[in-house]
């Protein structure tokens, strides 16, 4: 009997906020997968190192982390391979996944590699949007807004456009262009109504006007949430 | 000493998709509120009803719903009013939320109301688009895509050029709108690429191709998905 491949969301970071679904199958879970960089911690791993079975197999994907290059082929053909073969020989593999697996997630690289071959399920988990917009006590959407999800890395008139055409606007992936999002945001005079969290829900989370955000130092797991009449529950 | 609001999001409708947080919050819960229809049963309280401590007090908040009118200030002023009670007695009171309770949420009417003057915890959930992808199987965004929610009752010029200007796509709130979306995207020529969903996760959930979608009885919880290239994480 061939085993499932689990993608589990496991949330934005405070380990509390993983989903009762993702929690019961990681406590059963034999074989344990999980993104981490060349060398330290995983960070999905760390948000839930409480619930991994002592017992359990643990397989770190390693790879560059926080590199606009895309994922390195070999590195997920290796790790698919080797998750492959525990579910020839039956057991079910957990992947750890920050957040939610299929919201800009890396599962997918191992998810488009498996599918086909091997029973997957899919364990979705809070986003960080939603996490931000949590601690900062500001709702991201309501009513009839478009929402739209930035990603950093695209070209800042790219970004001014998509901010210009949207109600509320989530900016990830900020990291090291925060320096030329934080200068686009005041060229266009929103940044009074902009807001900067880092490291949402963790314990190491802050909340930072963007005139006070060190550049040098900016983590990836960093966002901006901007809504374009300010409150967007007061219309 | 003065009860805390919490707003809880129960997550898409699989019970077990309430994160560890909210269910500790709910289990501990004296007054619980949520949102219900004029008349019947409340979708959120149903999400967690075996959670709901027998002996916790109810406010069941009623107005109509799939409605394109905003909420009516009165059942709004009457609920916060109702709410203020409870905690200046020293109660908590826990606030069921769909999904997450700033992504489009109802709750937002009653932060706006009581967050100045009383202590307010939201506690983020599973949203509905990350529920449809983990259902159907199909990755939301990814890498540096531009991800766009577009709610169903704008025009459908304007939910055109959005699709049009996207990589990823939800288009929420289809319920009685589906012909028109339907008709949109078959203009677009789009709908084999387009996946509808309805309840996510919950008993009722269906996965139909957009041909064969009654549109008499589509509900609102109900999500159309598009990724312009088809799936987001063969690129």
């Amino acid at each position: 009997m061939t085993g499932t491949l689990y993608g589990l969301g496991v949330g934005p970071g405070d380990p509390e906020l993983i989903t009762v679904k993702a929690l019961r199958l990681l406590e059963a879970a034999t074989v344990v997968a999980y993104p981490a960089p060349e060398a330290g911690e995983s960070l999905a791993r760390s948000i839930v190192a409480d619930y991994i079975p002592g017992d359990a197999e643990e397989i770190a994907i390693r790879m560059p982390l926080h590199s606009d290059r895309f994922p390195l082929d070999e590195i997920y053909d290796t790790a698919a391979e080797d998750i492959a073969g525990h579910l020839r020989a039956g057991r079910d593999v957990a992947v750890l996944c920050e957040g939610d697996p299929f919201f800009y997630g890396s599962f997918m690289y191992l998810f488009g590699r498996m599918a086909e071959d091997f029973r997957v399920e899919v364990v979705p988990g809070v986003s960080s949007p939603m996490a931000c917009a949590a601690v900062l006590g500001a709702p991201l959407a309501a009513k009839n807004d478009v929402l739209t999800v930035i990603p950093a890395p695209l070209p800042s008139d790219d970004i001014r456009r998509r901010l210009e055409a949207s109600d509320a606007s989530a900016i990830i992936k900020v990291g090291r262009h925060f320096p030329r999002i934080r200068d686009l945001l005041d060229d266009m005079q929103v940044s009074d109504r902009a807001r900067y969290v880092e490291h949402a829900t963790m314990a190491s989370q802050r909340i930072l006007p963007l005139s006070a955000v060190d550049s040098d130092s900016t983590p990836y797991f960093s966002m901006i949430l901007l809504h374009a009449r300010g409150e967007a529950w007061r219309q």
